[in-house]
Order: structure tokens, then C-alpha cells, then sequence
């Protein structure tokens, strides 16, 4: 498996046509919006920020056999756009009402709630679009750039991120047992990491059973990912973050508060051998997709 | 052409299968998201009116050879689901800040802004989701499947209803001129329209210059839309329309405002006959078509 040092190289050297590919859609997205959303969703897109999701998506693609160049980048980056959208809806007034974002004033505070609302809504059919458009510059076929479009589409919606009944638990004040905190953080954070993998494998024209461990390979990385940022909440402080972390403030159930701090980190552990074991069994050689697994866990945030 | 009482017996046959149709996406995208949530989303979906772009997109539908049952009725409803979604990010307290919708407490005051704006976020991937789906069903190709959702997403996002870069001459308060205000509600209003009629057109399957003649028919009917909008604006009351006439009192740039009554209303009867004339020009009889590209314009609100 690749070290720190490779790992943090490979990372390094994946941003660049990251950006470039997120650089294209702002400005093929865009062009068309009034001036105040046109800014919002440039600020929103170009955040700066790890880029996992287009990172993993590319490293999946290729590690399934798929050829990098810019259309996978344009593909990997339509994930980013919804990430992006979940972050600016999630950071404004009526729902968490946050000020900082990455250590930037969030995006509402600065360019204003409704080009906000906006642009992130905007992101959504501008994701999707983007994704059958890379598919088809990719060779894929109708079938697979229909199914490419369905795992974002899914993870973007009720049945990924903006779902999760168990919400209404939080929303009582309710403590969250284990099963509940699984299920909710499956897909709060978990839908769309896993769409990354899915959706490099499936553009590469991946078989089912590769597809199913890469599935199964991103649920086990997004749980790790999870407890990871539980854990960084609760020992690193609103400065290193670069955000507040509301979530202790607000005595919301975590996995540090639900486990203790040892057991979590043993959690997350396990669960990042359980991706990596998810793609032995298929036999697929990914040392770097072992590498980002790893990475999830012991990352600054 | 169908008469005027052929016509309201036909949009009322057509509500059953309509509402029917959204009752299974609300129930279908729902169930999974945190109960404020699902109640926002099956408030702002449920609200009756007219569902005259899910009765477009069916009638383009049957008139171009399309056998229609319960998933083309799917498909129809995909476009109301886009539609609700804008309605209830527009009546938002940071954007219109609208108090009643069709004579009801809009979304956000009866269900809260959190819950409103997520639910109008979930029903962008689910409309879309439905579309997909719902060709799948009608048989048709997964490239024709793959158009179909491509027309719904640009109408929905940033080449469609959320773009218009007019909209910052307005934000600067000043008067928009012809070209400008039709640009503006081509995509406001006309951009989802237009895909009613061609998504339903290419769902059945019909040929280029039929898809072409529908595209310049939902055009056409956009703009007739929008003008009998603003005549209805400037000469009923508020208890009417059962909405606020927020444009009036913001002074903002209307048809009416622009040409005066007069020729708004002969503006808007020559964009019928446009709309007529297109699908005449390709033999595309569809008398029912053509009576509600006339509704258009003498519709009440």
C-alpha cells in the first residue's frame, strides 16, 4: 500500500485537473444566471477543500481499467457540484446557520441567502447534466451513462443526502442508538461517497460484482469518514476546523459520544479494513483506492 | 378545434390520472426523508391548480402516436415535480416572501423554511429520477431516455428556469425592455413548458422536425403564458388569484407595463396562432393542442 508521503503526492497532483474540470463547469453553468448567482455558485464550486469525491471517482475509474483524461474529470467533478450545493443549503440561516465555511465566511454571508438558495439548487440539474455529458465524451453507452446518472441523481436525493427519518429523532432532542446513527450518517455523508465509487466503476464499464464491492468499499470509507470527523469535532478545536463545531455545541448524538473516543477510533478502523477487503475479494488491485481508505481515517480535516 | 366546454371536460379528466400519478411520487420519494420534510414536499406537490405542464406533456404525447396509461402519466408528473419545486423556493422569505399560494399558506409558513427549501431540493433528483423511470417503462431507448431526463434537467437549472441574466437589470431596478423581458420568462416560465411538450413528443417516440415543431409550440404558449399572467395581474384582485400581486406592487417590468392592454392581449393571441401554426407546419393534428395553446391565454389564474 502506498505511504503518507505517496498518498499526500497523489492527492497533490489529482487536485489540479480537479479544479480545472470544476473551473469548466462553473463557467458552462454559469454564464446563463444573474450576475449575484453566477458569484454565489463560483464561490460555492471553488472552495478549495480535499475534493475526495472527484478524487475517489477517478481513482476508481482507472483503477477498473477506464482511461483519465479530461472527461473523467469533468465526471468526477459533477460530484463536487452536488457536494458543493449541500454545503451552501446546509450552511444557510433556516438550517444550520453557519458563518464559516473552510475558514472563508460561508457562502451566504457572502453573496446573500436567495443567490445562495439559488445557486445551489442550480447545482443539482447542473450535476446531472454534467455527468451524462461526461459519459457520453467517455464512450460509455446510453444504458451506462443512464445508470452513471441514476447513482448521483440517488445520492443527491431522498433516497441519499436529504433523506434519513431518523432526523426526526434528532429533531426531538432524542439521543441516537447505533443503528440509528448508521442509517443516518449512511446517507448524510455516506450516499454520495459511495456514488463517487460507483460511478467510476460503472463509466469504466466495471462488471456487477466490481461495482457491488466498490458500493460496498465507499458505505464502509463514508461510516470511517463519519466517525473520523466526530472524532477531529470532539479533540480539535473551532480554529484548526475552520468551522464551528456546532455539532457538540448543539449536544447532537456522535459516534464519539455514542462509543467514547477508543472505542470510535477502533470503529473506524474496522471499517476501513472492511473496504479494503471489499475490493480483495474482487480481486481488484487499487493499492491507492487502500491508500484514500486509509487516508479517510487519519486525515486532518 | 375542441370548444370551450370540450376543453374544460378534457382538463378535467385529466387531473385524476395526474394527481394519481404525483400521489405515487410523493409516496414513492417521501417515505425516506425526516416526516417535516415529507410533509413539505406532499404540501407543495398536492396543491392542486391546474397541472397544465403534466396535461401538455401527455397531450403531445398521445398526439404523437404514444399509448397513454399510468406511465406516461408518470412521466407528466415529473414536470410538476420541477414545477412545485420552484414555486416553493420562490415564495421563500429571502426571495419572494410570499404569504399564499392558491389561496393556501405558502409551503414555508405552514411547514416551516428548512423543511421547505430541502423538500424543494429532494424534488429536482426525484423528478428527474421519475423521468428516467418512467421511459424505462414507456419502452423507449435508454438514448431516448437519456433525452428526455437531458430536456427536464435543462429546464430546470441554470439554461432554464433558474437562469436569466436580465434579472440583473432588474435587481438594479430598471425597466427591461422586449427582448430582454421575453428572454427572461423564455426561461422562467417558457423553458419548462417547452419541455412538457418535447419531452412528451420525444417519450413517444416522435421524429425531429415533430420534436422541433412541439419545442417552437411550447415557446410560443410560454410567452402567451406570461402575458395573460401579467394581464391577469393588472386587472384582478388579489383575492382572485388568491396570491399576492407582488409584481405590481414591486414594480416590476411587465407585458403590461411594457405594450399597455391592448397590445398585450394581441400579443398574446399572435403567439397562439405561432404556437398553432408550428404543429401545423409538420401535420401533426392534435386539435386538443390547439385549444390549449387558446386556454393559455383565456384561462382565470
Amino acid at each position: 500500500m502506498p505511504g503518507t508521503a505517496e498518498l499526500t503526492a497523489y492527492l497533490e497532483v489529482q487536485r489540479g485537473p480537479v479544479e480545472e474540470a470544476l473551473a469548466r463547469a462553473v463557467e458552462a453553468f454559469a454564464g446563463d444566471l444573474a450576475s449575484d448567482v453566477a458569484e454565489a455558485l463560483e464561490y460555492g464550486v471553488t472552495t478549495g477543500g480535499k475534493r475526495l469525491r472527484p478524487v475517489l471517482c477517478v481513482t476508481a475509474f482507472e483503477a477498473c481499467g477506464g482511461s483519465v483524461g479530461e472527461a473523467a474529470y469533468d465526471l468526477a467533478a459533477s460530484l463536487e457540484l452536488i457536494h458543493a450545493y449541500s454545503l451552501m443549503h446546509d450552511d444557510l440561516p433556516c438550517m444550520d446557520d453557519a458563518a464559516l465555511r473552510r475558514g472563508r465566511p460561508t457562502s451566504h454571508r457572502a453573496h446573500g441567502e436567495d443567490a445562495t438558495m439559488r445557486a445551489g439548487a442550480a447545482l443539482i440539474p447542473a450535476a446531472a447534466l454534467q455527468a451524462l455529458a461526461a459519459c457520453e465524451r467517455l464512450g460509455s453507452s446510453a444504458e451506462q451513462g443512464r445508470t452513471v446518472a441514476k447513482a448521483l441523481l440517488e445520492a443527491a436525493g431522498a433516497g441519499g443526502m436529504v433523506g434519513g427519518q431518523w432526523l426526526d429523532l434528532l429533531g426531538e432532542g432524542q439521543a441516537l442508538g447505533a443503528e440509528e446513527l448508521d442509517g443516518l450518517h449512511r446517507r448524510k455523508t455516506g450516499a454520495l461517497l459511495q456514488a463517487s465509487l460507483v460511478m467510476g466503476g460503472l463509466a469504466a464499464g466495471a462488471d456487477q460484482d466490481t461495482v457491488d464491492a466498490l458500493r460496498e468499499y465507499g458505505a464502509a470509507i463514508g461510516l470511517a469518514f463519519q466517525i473520523a470527523d466526530d472524532i477531529l469535532d470532539a479533540t480539535e478545536s473551532a480554529e484548526t476546523l475552520g468551522k464551528n463545531p456546532s455539532d457538540i455545541e448543539l449536544g447532537k448524538s456522535t459516534y464519539v459520544s455514542l462509543y467514547g473516543l477508543e472505542e470510535a477510533r477502533a470503529r473506524a478502523k474496522a471499517e476501513v479494513g472492511r473496504a479494503v477487503a471489499a475490493l480483495s475479494r474482487v480481486g481488484l488491485e487499487a493499492p491507492m483506492l487502500a491508500a484514500l481508505a486509509r487516508y479517510v481515517v487519519e486525515r486532518e480535516k
